[in-house]
């Protein structure tokens, strides 16, 4: 039976965030393909894929990769998703642009075929009609989608927010929204990031009047750390040191490309002569100087992170700089992040962060907008995306209070499929959850793995080597006791020598006990006496070599 | 030279939290022994204590502990401070009730002296006069103290809030303050945790309505998690319960402990019958219960934590029951404690926390009221206290703001000495940061074992072991290879086989070679294979036995 069906695929936590799922009757539209980071007890892991298994025994049924705008979170498992899937990709210009950028280095499959869509275009994609509409997010040409289905439309809000005087001039696309409500509009998927927060998101010029004090006012340099995709935040940066005549150098490789790849595309504009190098502009007097910088979340290699320990190879932070965070603190990093700034005051910076200055918006709606923007579609069924499971509750009860029915709204875990006929259909969970990354070219990584790390990284590991003599079954000779991350051998020389004792004391087994069983029984005693002797849980492994 | 000197002396981050040092002369009072817990990059660390090395060859001048309040940031440590040190000890009756629960299984000495002081004593203890004065905070019978010194008055603010109309009526002695004012204030040692906050704490009363409007409309089960030590927090759930006709219990033995204790020393006052076991009010109908319960900061054990995946042995969350987490989340927690959130809402609850409901009121001044203790006050000098170097830079500022000279500020870190004549010194820095402390009977963790950890916990570890035959110096019969954290064997049995190889064959060497220099060229090798096929570097350890 041909239906509609709405499949939320990855995002660790957080629902449909990194790849969603349109389809009706075998054909499948793909939504983004982003990748997570890990959570500070993932241990080891680089990044999270969606797991997308679900799609694989239906490779020739997916008919496109539409994706809404070029952060890592919706376009980092591009090239992953692409080796296995060939499927033309629709981006807006920017997106490409930052698609190009950031996967360099990852060897797109040649095959692939990138198409340009702009918000307005009407697409045809098997029984799918497909209308990007432009959305204000924090970053420039992100969409969202209107896709008309045989049952109905279906709007995908994208990450969005409505700002009336966004950087860019560019506002939300309302005339289009209005249209879409005027057919009539089948389900509306939406963001749920901010469904917490009350009120409406501060626009991104609030932040104007905030940089034009700090760059007339700081009686030094002003160094601003971004995120490097924050291309709006860059140029309000720019405008406001041009108007203060400073000049402007970028530190971090990916701020730099980004910049150029956007000037480029006509996405930032910055007049000749005000972006220096940073070789440049160290000649020129503090006061007339700002540097943009990456690494607000404490990340330890970034530019950010190397100025707050002096590691940079060649800037100092020092009295008379004012530094800048002109972010948020992704939940996780606050430890990390609150060390970068104390230490950046250790140096005698002036440093201004979001919970004494209000140097950050955000990009994401509001509760009034998100009312707004259910209120300007009337929706006949209502899915939040986008958030944690706390977040889309929070949403649904605001559809809720706006009169769409209980039973017409879903809030749904990633594999859950979503199916509607006079109400919204919860469907049997396919996999789509997430799959760990480990490593530069290393594959995926299990729950054994990651088990064995987290009790590794508590206690350690013991590993005992002895000797074995084959007739008598008895250990011979010296025996080697290996450990890291457990005790420091050069203070505990009295505890591992002990526990030698006791390791080869059970080792002394009947003849022709075979090998396997010797080795249980003096890894049992072993990890028994430093359980009793230290309260420690190491992972002790007994080696028996039979001589 | 007899001189007044200040040391703050431990606290991770935070300046002076856990541990001070006030002197003058030969004489040392030291206020507090708190214990830190671990960020979420200390592996395996229970948990850190203040680094007293500076006051071990000071034993006989130190002349008292002063206790200011029951948290464990602030007691903590008494049992490991006093198995060096036997000083008589002075706290609250609530204080002294609460080190007591908490201390219990710690074994204090026989020979400590603990001495019950209360808000308005004049003690002399040496050269010094202490005066304990009442302030608010989130833990009933907290002081600051005047410490009367042969130099002049020095002000230790304790942790405190200005709150008029707390829980349990008792104020902060402003009268005192108003007494030390007119006495004038050499110094000022002030709390600065929430220097960050403009405004206003707000008074735990205002929480009253909003606990009065949940045990009025909840349909099922109140649960409220909050801090097993905040017997405020305890007393208005309690007071809120039994006005709406609920009766309530505790889960978690801590609180359970903590609450008896109240009762008994007459800081927490619950009506006959108003409080029942799990056991018992599970009989009664789910809208006549309350449940109060800790774990609001995720901690895997907890009972909420249990709670939210379904493993506390009596208690199920379900449907129709309203969970609070009356609390704040401790930066670093956010992870955990968003966790339990989503799984608590998966279960079909109502959850309400401090994101989306005002269900948590702070126990630290804001900006107005560290102005108004400023402002009292009119100290000559000013050091800010309890806080990140951030927290303390931003409380000199108001300082600063207020009136007091530069010179007459200082902010340092732990382990500086300040002196003062006409302007506060910063003297040189001696030890006085923390000490890791891992597992039960263990004892202190240095750098060595945390970064083995911190690699273990990235890629695991690689043993390799291998018989080498004395005379050819050749690798001979079976190798093996012992490794956890690194890739799972199952999946990786190709590439564990070559790395085999690749170590036996950089085990051939010249007949003679010394066993730790084969082992040496096998363990490069290997890591170095791994490192190029996986992008990871695990700890490889190469065994060379010889035969």
């Amino acid at each position: 039976m041909s239906e509609l069906r709405i499949v939320p695929l990855g995002g660790l936590g957080e629902v449909g965030k990194n790849m969603m799922c349109i389809e009706y009757g075998p054909d499948i539209l793909v939504i983004d393909a982003g990748i997570m980071f890990p959570e500070s007890d993932m241990l080891g892991i680089n990044h999270i894929l969606p797991d997308w298994g679900y799609l694989r025994d239906k490779r020739d049924r997916v008919r496109a990769m539409l994706v809404t705008h070029g952060h890592q979170d919706h376009i980092g498992a591009l090239p992953r998703f692409l080796e296995e899937f060939d499927v033309p990709v629709y981006a807006t210009r920017l997106t490409r642009g930052l698609i190009d950028v950031k996967l360099r280095g990852a060897r797109l499959p040649r095959s692939a075929a990138f198409h340009t869509y702009d918000p307005g275009d009407v697409i045809e994609i098997g029984p799918f009609v497909v209308e990007p509409y432009h959305v204000c997010h924090s970053i420039p040409d992100s969409v969202g989608l209107g896709i008309t289905t045989p049952a109905g439309l279906v709007v995908h809000s994208g990450d969005f927010k409505f700002d009336h005087t966004p950087v860019d001039g560019w506002p939300t696309d309302f005339a289009k929204l209005g249209e879409f409500s005027g057919r009539g509009v089948l389900v509306l998927l939406s963001d749920s990031t901010y469904s917490n927060r009350p009120g409406i998101t501060l626009s991104e010029s609030a932040l104007n009047e905030v940089f034009d004090k700090i760059m007339r006012e700081a009686p030094g340099r002003v160094i601003v750390a971004t995120f490097a995709s924050l291309i709006s935040r860059i140029q309000q940066v720019v405008d406001s040191a041009v108007k203060h005549g400073r000049r402007v150098a970028i530190a971090g490789r990916t701020m730099v490309e980004n910049t150029k790849m956007a000037r480029n595309l006509g996405y930032l504009h910055i007049p000749e002569g005000s972006l220096l190098t940073l070789g440049e502009i160290e000649n020129l007097p503090a006061r007339e100087t700002v540097i943009l910088a990456t690494g607000t979340q404490g990340e330890p290699t970034s530019v950010l992170s190397r100025l707050s320990t002096g590691r940079h190879p060649s800037l100092r932070v020092q009295a008379g700089d004012t530094v800048l965070l002109s972010s948020h603190t992704i939940p996780g990093n606050e430890e990390m992040t609150h060390r970068v700034i104390n230490r950046l005051f250790q140096r005698g910076a002036e440093v201004l962060y979001d919970a004494v200055a209000p140097v950050h918006v955000s990009g994401h709606a509001s509760q009034e907008e998100q009312k707004l923007l259910i209120d300007m579609l009337q929706p006949q069924f209502f899915g939040p995306i986008h958030g944690e499971l706390r977040h889309l509750k929070h949403h649904a009860k605001i559809a809720h209070q706006m009169g769409v029915p209980e039973e017409c709204i879903a809030v749904v875990e990633n594999g859950h499929q979503l199916t509607c006929d006079d109400r919204l259909h919860i469907g049997e969970r396919i996999s789509g959850g997430y799959i760990f990354v480990d490593g530069a070219r290393a594959g995926e990584i299990g729950a054994k793995v990651m088990y064995e790390r987290e009790g590794l990284s508590r206690s350690g590991f013991v590993t005992f080597v002895f000797r074995m003599e084959r007739q008598t079954g008895r250990p011979v000779g010296r025996a080697r006791l290996v450990t890291q991350g457990f005790v420091d051998p050069a203070d505990s020389a009295q505890l591992l020598s002990e526990a030698e004792e006791v390791a080869l004391r059970a080792a002394r087994v009947a003849p022709g006990t075979p090998e396997s069983e010797v080795e249980h029984q003096v890894q049992s005693a072993l990890a028994r006496f430093l359980r009793r002797e230290t309260g420690r849980r190491p992972a002790v492994t007994a080696v028996a070599i039979p001589v």
